[in-house]
């Protein structure tokens, strides 16, 4: 009675990995190793090998390197972005990855719904602001955005790292919702406390 | 380092629940018998028990009355609305609920995050797109939504339901999004399947 | 040449009043009895005898209540909320019990169209700020929306009337625009000043 | 208690009619001698004699001119266009033209707050349509819009006659809403049919 | 390979001049000894002799009388608020003109696309604020706004001229939008410093 | 008495290029060579070269591979999203590049603004139309979409490109944004037809 659940990875069908590029392979087969699945945006973008590359060069740049904002606090800029672009397959994959970053079964769900009810500093409250102002408006953020990121402690480069992950995440949602990549099961009890 | 956990169940202090009306008391018992918590919303308006006893009758009239809808059904239609409308209280309990109702860990977060890329039949999904449109745009609503349902094979009563259901919850969207009423931590793993 | 007045009470036919259950029967005959007609909303609601009384309890409850908001205030967030939700059943109908109780004519249209510009006080251009964001954007309303309020002299038990009569009021607005809840005739000229 | 009535005619103060060049004076005596009162836009816009020559000469060629559509027609556009851009002055004052051009004491409201309820033909419906998107979006409007007009019985001239009106009002509406023109006491009344 | 151009004034046909009245012909005949050609919004209009007049006489005295704000300045709202409008012929023909005005090649491009980011005074931002406000919601303008015009230096009469001119081309966009104008090709290269 | 004309690359200092990896100051010294000047997206980025290899990466992977979609289309639909996204130095840089590649000094405005009147192919509205949703609403893009591109001739690979374009120009629009990054005064008479 109810739906047939769907299995694809995208509405674009994934490459045979056997005839993949062997770098972009191996990246596949090592997130395999780590995670015990294939996350389906490496599946999807796997099609074209030249974007999978950049791709994810730009998402290691930005969510991998130091600095000041915690990997969990990447992760909210992800979450809270995703939410109010409606993209189905960043809310769940990255909610799951905030959960265990944070360390919070309840966290995801309170950034991607409405990260002005969650249970955040208001250093984190302000750096979302900030986030959502660029995935939202971009054009009218200004100088007095960037205020309001100092008053709360954050640095010059640490404004440069909210904006960049907004900014990364706004096409990563337009590809994930126009190609229809759907979220693998597995992300979405990761990190959760079940209750029976 | 992270933000301590809020703990109220609203911005609204709760009443002391030995000083609210017999009758209003005995439904909280009755909730927490069955579910083992009391969901804030019950609490937050235990403080008014005129409009505690009005918004429960009226949830029982549309969300456990007989019709064409299941259960499962009318669940979801809160939860895509409670999404639109950014309401984090509807959309982490009747989120539970719909998994629930539906057997199914994965629908909530579809059905919040994008009804339109989550598994559902194209009759659940035309259910959808007419309470999203009351949700949003009532004003536009007229006949060609009405026959959009009837080519799906509602019937008027089901459509008078579908309606009357996202009407109730752009009220109770409103009032859990304006008190600030908190989401019990229970109801985030409830019909989760975990994963390690 | 003019098209035939529509004369219906909504695009779900009305029940026979002598099929409707005692209870709802005798509000309908006591609604005609003071005003010497019976609005549309409580035949076409009638349709539905649990929904009917789980309304109107709710109405009593936040409308006909004592406290510090006057009955024209609470008209004054009914219509003002009506207005932004395009819904000509509540801005024709409160409009004309608002033109009543304020013993002003001009006030529902001013009111319903743009209450920035209406004859108010401060204070009531403060309660329609607050009333209007739970209205449009309830997810972001906070607590500097509530100090606002505090400024003006509202209590707590005010701010949680304005909103819940604005809460409520979403909802009534998306059913009466979603049945074509038709005003009746009756309400356009009450509490006008005819001009010839 | 209640607060005192306003009775500027606009933000700006109204010019010493002994002081408006002639031709101004004359209009303005002239609608004075017709209506019985001065509508506050004439006091308001004669504080610059050439935008008041140049409006209201704009005025009579859109809306004083033979053609198609009928005179309560033309005063339909205005009051549809003039509610989607919450402009008091012009809702008030067109809505009571329109209720006595159009003999109708429930037309006004019915338009402004939602012409798809109103008691309308189909082609007048398509007319609202066609300029409710010029007024509202008018880069999206192009040859279909046209088609469905002339699916109506609409003309070329007539086509162009609409989006003149919706845009001279998109003006006219920004106007009275930037420079707070007040409706004069006198419109409310008009057309209406007063009940006790 | 690529579309022919399209080389219409607008969608309804040019008038032939012999045929147009002769004052409207001799302000075309002006325009063209002035400038080399005749800007397409003068031939559009000239089919409604009337409208031409009076449309051409607002324009003059607003754009043309004297006053605080300089004639660049005037071009300026008359950019930013076209381009929130997305009126292609106004962009490009006034853009042309703010170039020439403004003696600057890269301005029209700037307050087209993003007032924010121009290269303006802290004076003319202000004056585009309030302008940009009356032209998306001149229902929310108020005393606030006309207080941070004086901040900046402008008088009463500067603030009536900003609203009146944002006004005038809400109009202006809405009908050139509407009856697709073609901006003449001569415009676009208008003020330009070319480049190899 | 005009304001100074800003001179920086971006809100960020620009690093010293004697300072930046080799392989990042070979790619500024080609383009310098190319172009005989450095567009300032080059030296704002510059700042982190981790994410200015990887942006680069993915825009040639897009920009300069081979493929159905002409290079003048694909400047297109960055034109066109980075109008919608109100990002100056997009629409000034890549409007350069597109009247180039199009031979065409008409096409970069009319994109900007509103391509709906551009001097476009049916085909090329198809393909914008696309992006433009991509770019704005990702979340609703369905298979009616991909099948409106089908009837147009674009085949699922084009409509990859289509998609991956709007969405990478949705982060960089957001980062020129974020960043104000400024256009370099060169790219806006490129490809003009001056005119005195």
């Amino acid at each position: 009675m109810s739906p047939v659940k769907d299995r694809s990875t995208s509405r674009f069908p994934a490459p045979d990995l056997a005839q993949v590029p062997k770098d972009v392979r191996e990246r596949i087969e090592a997130v395999q190793e780590k995670s015990g699945f294939v996350p389906n945006v490496f599946l999807a973008l796997a099609r074209r090998p030249d974007e999978f590359r950049a791709f994810f060069a730009y998402h290691d740049a930005l969510m991998e390197k130091p600095g000041a904002l915690s990997k969990a606090e990447r992760e909210m800029i992800v979450v809270a972005t995703s939410g109010l672009n409606n993209c189905l397959y960043c809310v769940v994959a990255h909610g799951a990855i905030l959960r265990i970053r944070a360390k919070n079964p309840l966290i995801a769900d309170q950034v991607a719904v409405n990260y002005r009810k969650a249970d955040l500093s208001p250093r984190q409250t302000a750096m979302l602001d900030f986030a959502v102002k660029v995935a939202a408006r971009s054009h009218e953020v200004g100088e007095a955005d960037y205020a309001a990121l100092r008053d709360h402690g954050f640095a010059e480069d640490d404004a440069w790292d909210i904006a960049a992950i907004a900014a990364f995440y706004a096409m990563s949602n337009r590809l994930a919702n126009a190609f229809s990549i759907r979220p693998n099961d597995e992300f979405y009890g990761m990190g959760q406390e079940p209750r029976n």
